[in-house]
């Protein structure tokens, strides 16, 4: 149905028309040099986001109603201007009933959803302490809680975040966690596993993801760590003879797993699985991170012996491909 | 019953026999220069702690069996040496029941219970929001946790802390927090209310204060704030028709009431209510200790034109009581 | 005389000539992609500040000699571009003597200056130690410092700070202030009144408010705190007899008030006075910065069960309005 | 031939005579309160220190020169006073050749040398990169290298550090730098297996462990990071034709495995496998941390369901056994 | 052979042609709002940069193969927009040999670099420790080093670098270390002398300033601290008989000259000579930073009794120039 | 008079009496294990302090009426125990006026006071800015200043403190200002002498050392840099004529010259003179630290090739005696 997306629109020339459909991702009246007003539009879909201009808000082929959140179809022409392009939009109206998917209007995740989901079902029945594996399946077995733990994001910005980057993310950490604590004889293996599985739960009350990524209110007020926290206790206190000190212990994993007071955490990791988990997630994020913005520079076509950009996740250090550099033809000084 | 108090013991010449009611607080066995074992005891009531040594456990006059959190009767004396004092055991045993009082034992607030808790529950009374009012009715109506309020202390340290403690400190700061609202009527005074009886709720369970005061390994490893969410949690969600959004205002107030991330609040105050409660709260604590530096000071019968030692509390800083050096004779120079 | 404001500017039509009376803030020559010269101008009043375009500098209806700092008759219109207002100036000229009044010119407190100042007078009067009293009343007594304590602005930037609101924030502190030293008796409450009164007294010179808001070069060299010191001290050492020591701990209030030497107090509050003045001039200014932050987001019409954006004065946090939030109606979930 | 050592003294009543072979780490002319002359020393043995007295020194039996460094045969008793023990010295000679193992002096590995070296030379062989190969080959086929690599400690402080702490802390950071390799693809396998190998060499300079434990005063003024590199660097320049870039990646590995400017490193990670490199590198260290704060309370007979003391290398925070608490009896509360 | 600069085009009006040479310092292909390609460039010689504009690449008057570093010969024009101006771009193409000075075309001292050199030679023959002499005579004889280290800038952005930047800032330090060393007799002034001359050696390969100054990969990994000890330890390492003593206090002095850890240095001064280097140094950037800043602030014209805008390098402090404050007519108060 | 110190009492055997004079530190009145009163002192002069025990504060030949402050004749002997030694007092009396100097009871400079003197008239005399002259003139001209000013230690603690200490840093301070300010002609070298010369003049105010060296109330509640700014302010307005703006730099070089908030200074330097006095005080205290802790080391013979202890004034770092270094045998490697 959408065969035209944002990122198709760099290799479009000005004023070349076309039809497609998109998110609406924010809506705002404004007014021209000369008085007359327009709207002002960020549209999305999976590939990226654009600016869209309303020249004439009042044209008959402009719905007067829609707004953030809806699925729209547009037709309209890219002009650009320096760096800048925009869209402009001549027809616009609300995407009818199966016209378009939503999946195809917000980035999500290039692994395929069922696969990972069976990877955590798979750990799930992995473990051997049977109130952990009733906790879990409970918690996975809510079917609200299950699709959104499939579809949530792991994170609100649009570059480091898409839909499924929750369960992406908790997939890998399963893989390491798993290496890492057969490293460890100390380690309590079932604890960890469902630690890494719950750490980040309470990012699907955090943030909303039907109209882009974005904070709820409660989530700014109570934070994912508070939100993940609530729901496991409430699920705990649901079942039926969960050993008190499994519950202090599955509840400090959570609580803990930002590793500082100053992330956020209001408790440090005090058991060996809740130090690991901390250290595992960290790890993680950053390889990501990395990974992400060697993708990005190769994107870029930058020459794969130069260093990246200052990278946000890494405390605005620059990053450098060992591969590729060693691999270049470097001159012998 | 128990009529001689460690306080008192300052004034006992070294060899005076005397017998009394502790609780034991501590108790190891160690080695003489000679290799003999001796047991040392830390034996408390409510005036103080001091350090006790039975030299020879083995005499059929002291009792076989007793531990860390057992009253005890105790014949002995003190015994000096520089700075320190001692108590020699000679005869010690358990306590009968009905012999001794355990409040006797720790140290407690001066005010009186019951008075401090009916401010508490006129405060309730006086809550115009059904929904807080019913919350806090529930949640104070509940024996044990009542009982708990009452009696625990606000922080582990001893010169710091005595039972009621807790009930004391927000009594003062409901007070404070009446006087605040009335000056900003931007604020919800029933929000504002709510927080402070709830704000340190969670100490009921992250202390224990049967046998001395101290943490609990669940408080350690949640901490009062999370503890203390918890309880709100769970206590609301017993409630029918409690609104939601009034739920997430009431845990943001306990969650938040630290004020820093490096305290261990994991959100800052970001409603007025919770930017003052964190104030008053920490004002309040603040004023406490320069009060009871100012009264140890007298106690100890230093000068009061000097100036303090370091105050823990006040990040080191020494104090000046005002009224004092302004009234004492000062030279004009 | 001045009956068309910056406010009203919004509503105005692109091209609509007007007349008015504006401050030069600022004065700019440039040169236009074409090499002509123009000036760039910033004109303000009390209701904001607007860019000036003089696209003919060498027009005879255009002054020659005028400069920031002056109050000029402009006649002109406005243009817009995407989110930006500019005014085009057609003609300009000094305004003569008594066309316009500079209290118009500038952001002002929207309470009756009068009956702040009689506040202020009340509490003077209202001190029992006669020595604090004098020093008052000399100060207040003596012209320009009341005249300057009138009309100072409490900070520089425009939108937190307005004329007489040095004075507002002072009155709001003394009713605080009252409240609280009545709940606790350890304070001497006129040592308290009198640092509110004085604590921020240096702002009369570190500020200038003739030509705009700025800091003058002795005010960034020495900063309010030692300018208040400084005219503090003074005038103790103009009256005869005033004690050594209440000297000292005035001059402790004024130093100490900013509460950690990282913010400009060389000193930490270090009597209980000293405590309390730190701890209602923190919350005073936070919680004026959370009201204003509300009254704009109710001026741009955003729906009032958002967040607010991220505020300055409290470490970029962001608020939400509890009152509206729980008024407005909210899905149950 | 040493068949007593210091950990068996605590079973040993007072005044019991015996023989056996230490090493003195601290020798010190001292002056009793008769103002007699007596020796203080240190006397070490891999299981711990005691402080000995040696009350005649002029006695025929007392040699009159050793020092520092020194193996020495002793005759004496050890008496006891409070929390210590001494050891009072009857007799004392140098010992003879042969007579005592200095490897018996230290606190050294529990784990075979051998078979730790030969994992070590078994991840050497593993390298498939030519240049990483030859560089390892060669520095570990350098006799004096090899020595101290096999001998030296990790860290200075004895509770800590024990001879052979070096190899047996990067055996186990290779069996884990293995296990991360496998999950994240884009790692370069050798380039991190040769940091572990080489990032704490400097170590066997900075540290000297002849007598006792100690940092050289070169390793004081240059830190083991600046000599290894310095180390590296070298033996990368006496090889022909090892590639630029590659010496690059090496000593950035070195250089960078603090991971902050505060911990010493001038660098941070900047490539993929110096970032897992440090990871792994701290969470080792902290692995081993809390393992070895359980084994300790283990000893001192400490129940299984407390807390430990506060752990220094883990910021001071106490730390929980999992296992252990989970196991004990509970009570349900 | 260049007889137009950068800094000339200010002067010159909008239109009129002019033939210069340039560095180019970054080309970049662009598209316009037309879809048509077009070149856009950063041409840049010893006065300043300018953005170029090549509208038509295609045009044969433009050469088809030039890039980053080559020096080139333009026809063009200026033209303006608001605050900014660009370069036209009519005709291009690479200089040729001869043509023009590629010392002409990056930023240089204004200093005798011969001069300068000079002043560094009189400094090493001045040296009286033979092995301190002989370490810096074999350095400076390296016809290599000794070019680069005439030529290199002290840091890489434009505005504080410049060409023999470094070599003016160790002449500078020189006579500073000079006074100091008199004025302290504890110091060994060869020491300090050598350390002067060495503690920025590194940056002769930490920057490169072919095409602009710019930092290589091998500088951003490693750092010039590092780099520098390195060079410094070689060169000692091919002498013979230099004492190792003195080796470790060379390379002490290299490695710990920015004072803090957080500052790149992995050790901090211990030794007083590296004690005061650190304080020089820091001192003479500082003094460099402000007189740049008051001559900056004269060269745009700003009254002399006006304070600085943020001085970067300088914490971001605004500085006052006293003479010209003190000088400049000032109404008493 | 006084032929016996402190410091000769290390050679004394215990038992020996003797008569010397002290100065009574501190008195306090304890009690013995068998629960005797005594008298606990601390008696000191220039040459260090000793614990002092009058085991029987009842016999006539014990003064009944002395305290802190007094200078008393003591006869008795000193004892030792393990690290410390005592001092039995048989007698005690006040000491009779011209018996004992108190120059000889407290630490001092070995300087000579009236040569530090006339170097700093010196300087002030070679002032060539009239204003800044007179105010010098006038401030060293009044004598209660001027004595204080030649008595007063720079610091409290014993070990970096003597009488004369600030005249002895403010001399030396002279000397390296005079040599660094003839390096950079921007200098205005009469008021970095000026400052130089005022900026720890508020000491004389801050401390006392009548009675050993302590802060006054005062001095801690305002501190030496506010008290300093008062007096300097205070000559200023004394003298008619002083430029204003000269006074604002006065006042700025006292107020920054901790060069950091967090070190006390509300206002960073912002003027080239401020900024170098900074540099300058902290470099000048530095370099004492450092020659003091050498000679310490050498006072307790420890070998020169060895690190001090970890220095207090020097961030704890540990420092190397350069010179001594080089010059012991090093064996090498």
């Amino acid at each position: 149905m959408k065969d035209i997306y944002v990122a198709d629109l760099a290799g479009f020339d000005d004023g070349r028309l076309f039809d497609s459909f998109f998110l609406v991702l924010a809506k705002q009246q404004r007014t021209t040099k000369q008085n007359k007003p327009y709207l002002n539009l960020i549209l999305g879909d999976k590939t990226g986001q654009i600016e869209g201009r309303v020249w004439d808000p009042g044209d008959p082929r402009i719905a007067r109603e829609f707004e953030r959140g809806n699925l729209v179809k547009v037709r309209g022409c890219v002009s650009r201007f320096d760096d800048r392009m925009q869209l402009k939009v001549d027809q616009l109206r609300k995407a009818l009933p199966g016209e378009a998917d939503k999946m195809d209007m917000l980035p999500a995740t290039t692994r395929d959803v069922q696969e990972l989901w069976c990877e955590l079902e798979k750990a799930v029945a992995g473990l051997t302490n049977p109130d952990l594996k009733m906790l879990l399946s409970t918690l996975l077995a809510d079917a609200a809680i299950a699709k959104s733990y499939r579809e949530a994001p792991a994170a609100r910005q649009l570059h480091h975040a898409w839909l499924g980057g929750l369960l992406e993310h908790v997939v890998s950490l399963l893989g390491l966690a798993d290496r890492v604590a057969a490293h460890y004889p100390m380690l309590d293996r079932d604890l960890l596993v469902s630690g890494v599985i719950l750490h980040d739960i309470g990012k699907i009350r955090e943030l909303e993801w039907e109209m882009g990524f974005d904070y709820t209110v409660e989530g700014v007020l109570l934070g994912h760590i508070q939100m993940g926290v609530d729901l496991v206790a409430k699920t705990i206190d649901s079942l039926s003879g969960f050993p008190d000190r499994l519950r202090t212990l599955v509840l400090h994993m959570v609580l803990s797993h930002h590793g500082k007071l100053e992330f956020g955490s209001p408790k440090l990791p005090m058991i060996p699985e809740a130090l690991v988990l901390n250290f595992l997630d960290d790890l993680d994020a950053k390889m990501q991170a990395a990974a992400g913005e060697f993708e990005k520079c190769a994107r870029e076509g930058r020459p794969p012996d130069e260093l990246t950009g200052k990278v946000w996740a890494l405390d605005q250090r620059q990053l450098l491909n060992t591969k590729a550099w060693l691999k270049s033809v470097a001159p012998q000084k």
